[in-house]
């Protein structure tokens, strides 16, 4: 079966991209760069979600769904260090509007609000039978400013910006039908998978810094999306095992559940942490840059290298996790 | 059953609008418009196409489906007078691409190079049982050449851009399921219905003019699409019955099918048309100008009026059509 990368490179292979000045990036990164005016770009992303493959109301409050599709965009603005600024809603539904869809709407809006982001659009059609949203996000960012995830360079330390894998262990513990009673125990990984909060305000600081080589969000886990952002910057990468930051609470969970820990802290996805590369002689300034501004810790979890593939080093151990983490069409 | 409009006016009634002096104009109409620079402006648009409600590939050849999506999108553009630039392409199938997916892609991205407009960006994702597309475009436009939907004023004449009433026709047909050899006598009606082109030509052309008050394209169908222009204007509108353009094919297809012919003329939709008014004075002017630029022939088919409501005249019988075209959850 074909993966979502295949599928990509294939929509990508069939482009006869007529050149246009206008766009400083296209397909490859978190968003689209177009030239917006002389000094500023803008950015855009899109998303889709499906009830019952991206969302499953039994465990997901609607007005989280709502939050959540707002969040995932948005986070893909905050990878590369813009503000955000207008959506597009498109919804399909079969038959009639779902009962659940007030509830969605006050929390997309409201999560929309927070940043200052204005609705402009969207489309609202019936579908045959799946519920499914597209989030279309707008964002702005001077265009020297933006980063890319092709920026990485050979001795570049790997960061990540919190706990990794807190997202998929909550989604596994819904699966798991533990009841309510039981969840409530793990409800800051249920928390973490239902709610997520995009890391905009951490993306324009490290946007600000002039410190940071290559960005982008963690959406399909570590091994996944590290692997595309040595793809991009023709590099390779080693994560230490030691240095991956996991919660408590994850390592609790998986020892319930039985599951692998490293399952979900590499492979999991929606994490929606910041995921950024710089030169070791800047770690300092970062942290402090960081914690200056209260956007929490930042973990340095392994190195750029000049060989392709991304590796795990666990002890004496070394293992390739290239495009190991989650993908639409084999999971 | 809330109707479509009913849904849009919620989310609408839902949104605690920040103050945004860069939007000139959001939801409620073709485009949203956007400040690019000093002089331009980006407008954007979004449509979601379901397999088996907005496309069946039963009698719809996949690459034509592709044109089809990118077509009705950038109908949108050609409505407000831009020239289409990037689009966005959002996928989601079940289980794995669909058999269709290279056809559709080609015909799509063939549809998009006509009009030299680039793929940006997009999503790829796994549905639980629909096919459906999200295509998402960006086009642009000198600010004060943009045409609205709220430009009309009383006395103006309504014209369109070609006969109406063709695609639902063809899509009728092909719903009666003929047979290919039936279906070819009917080929021009088939094709309206399968292949729109949009008419960014003569978008382009009448915003340069600077003789259109208002303009909008007719996917809904005449009744329901002038109801929106009126609605945006604070106007009515009369339509008279003699003065609709209608193809003999459609004639004769409505005759073999004992379909009123109005039914597809006024409510059938997709004729991705242009919709627009302007002051009788104008009419030869606007006339001569279409013609030098080869951009077929315009009717006009009413007028607006002070009084609210869309009215149908035929002979001396007057009769209310308000937003009696196609509505996604109602038909």
């Amino acid at each position: 079966m074909k993966s979502e990368r295949d599928i990509i490179a294939h929509v990508v292979s069939l482009l006869r991209l007529p050149p246009d000045g206008e766009v400083v990036r296209g397909i490859g990164d978190d968003c689209a760069v177009i030239n917006k005016d002389s000094r500023n770009c803008f950015l855009v992303s899109t998303d889709t979600l499906v009830e019952g493959v991206h969302f499953d109301l039994a465990w997901h409050p609607p007005a989280l769904v709502g939050r959540k599709a707002a969040a995932v965009n948005l986070s893909d603005i905050a990878a590369m260090g813009g503000k955000p600024r207008f959506a597009l809603l498109n919804l399909a539904f079969p038959a009639s509007a779902p009962t659940w869809l007030d509830d969605f709407l006050a929390g997309f809006i409201a999560m929309l609000g927070e940043y200052a982001v204005m609705l402009v659009g969207g489309d609202t059609v019936k579908s045959s039978s799946d519920c499914s949203i597209t989030v279309t996000i707008i964002g702005e960012a001077a265009r020297d400013a933006v980063i890319y995830r092709s920026g990485a360079v050979s001795g570049d330390l790997v960061f990540v910006s919190g706990v990794l894998g807190n997202a998929a262990a909550g989604l596994a513990l819904c699966r798991a039908a533990l009841g309510r009673n039981a969840l409530q125990k793990w409800k800051g990984l249920v928390g973490a998978h239902q709610a997520p909060e995009p890391r905009i305000g951490l993306g324009n600081i490290l946007a600000a810094s002039n410190l940071v080589h290559a960005m982008m969000d963690i959406s399909d886990g570590l091994a996944t999306d590290l692997a595309h952002l040595c793809e991009e910057s023709s590099t390779g990468a080693e994560v230490a095992r030691e240095s991956l930051p996991v919660s408590e609470d994850l390592e609790a969970a998986a020892a319930e559940l039985q599951m692998p820990v490293l399952d979900w802290v590499l492979r999991g996805g929606e994490d929606y942490q910041l995921l950024f590369t710089a030169a070791p002689e800047h770690e300092a300034a970062l942290r402090a840059l960081v914690r200056e501004k209260n956007e929490g810790e930042i973990f340095a979890v392994g190195r750029i290298t000049a060989g392709r593939g991304v590796f795990l080093q666990e002890g004496s151990k070394r293992s390739e996790i290239t495009y190991q983490g989650y993908d639409h069409f084999r999971d």
